[in-house]
């Protein structure tokens, strides 16, 4: 028979796979926003992040009052801190899609061809968000290691997008340096859900394993001067 | 004599002051570490975030036992929904502020010459954040407006800075593009402090005479297409 804690953690993993999919839409919706110059869809996007701040909030009480009542131990203990961690996490990238679609709102980015690999970087961290929580779910440690996998890829995408465009700057484009400049902005804060997306999944390997190696990548990253 | 609620609500606004200060140093502190690569600086920035997340949560109790045990009406009312709107923008301020120092701590910002009008902007945006939770605390009409207005300043700084890169690397520094770019980057986040910072003082315009603005000034930029 299954006890009362396993049914409340039930009840947390399918509020972390809504809260997931509400961040995939809002990084798909922003960025088909901003390639295809919809407006409406931008503002929609800035209205729905209340509602992923809001899922944060329910999602931490559900945490708070199971450390409370059930004051779990070992496993049960680290999947608790885990989504607590993993929801602010979730938060940003909400935030960060929301920034996405106000580039739309506010910028001059209409004009300028859209670089083709901004919707690259979009479905692939849309895809990292989507598995890190599916991830947590299953406890599936492959799938947080395809995760944190993954990020290299968009960091990469990243990288040539921005050198794509400071090489079309520099050949004499400056008058349409500004938009150009939010394109490159557009694919920063794709870089931030990838790194958000990551951090994700590095609890999800704590949650499983007890060790948390992200603290470590970082300290290591900023050695090699990343 | 003074009533609880009274007392209740000084002691609101002595933690909106704290949370206040705590992102006017993150402000300070974060630009000052990447205009003079103080690398361990930045990490302390990133690390006090917790601090003003902790102080959102901390208010945001406070203002939900107000409303609940107090059932304020009118003008009370509209302090306390105020100050819970507030605290949203100061707890993105603390994000930006760590977004600029991880800037220094991923980037290649090391070997260019920073542009002097970040420190500029910096100074101007912090400025701006103290104002806006001074005027909620003085109730003080003239200091929200004047907080609104410095958001033009901090915006056109911005731009200039913005083009500024630009020309530079379109005058063919296209090899250094990936450090002026991050230049662009902590710029864009101060123009999104004094985003925030310009919320807060609509806030605090609500609270004085139950009207806000800001929605509508938001839509006259968009129909402008700034």
């Amino acid at each position: 028979m299954r006890n009362k804690f396993d049914m409340q953690l039930d009840s947390l993993k399918e509020q972390l796979i809504h809260m997931g999919e509400l961040c995939e839409i809002a990084i798909t919706k922003a960025t088909e926003a901003i390639l295809e110059g919809k407006e409406e869809q931008a503002r929609e996007v800035i209205l729905a992040d209340e509602e992923i701040d809001q899922a944060e909030k329910d999602i931490e009480r559900l945490c708070l009052k199971l450390l409370l009542q059930q004051q779990p131990v070992a496993k049960d203990l680290r999947q608790i801190s885990a989504a607590l961690k993993m929801i602010t996490d979730m938060e940003r990238i909400g935030d960060q899609a929301s920034d996405i679609a106000e580039i739309l709102l506010t910028a001059k980015l209409g004009k300028a061809k859209p670089n083709e690999d901004i919707g690259v970087m979009a479905q692939a961290t849309a895809k990292m968000v989507t598995e890190s929580v599916q991830a947590y779910v299953d406890q599936n440690m492959m799938l947080a290691k395809k995760v944190m996998l993954a990020d290299d890829e968009v960091d990469r995408l990243f990288e040539k997008v921005r050198q794509e465009i400071i090489d079309y700057i520099a050949k004499g484009n400056g008058e349409e340096g500004a938009e150009a400049i939010d394109q490159i902005m557009v694919t920063k804060y794709l870089e931030r859900i990838g790194d958000h997306a990551t951090n994700i999944a590095e609890w999800v390997e704590f949650s499983i394993t007890g060790n948390h190696h992200g603290a470590q990548a970082i300290h290591d990253r900023e050695k090699a001067g990343e």
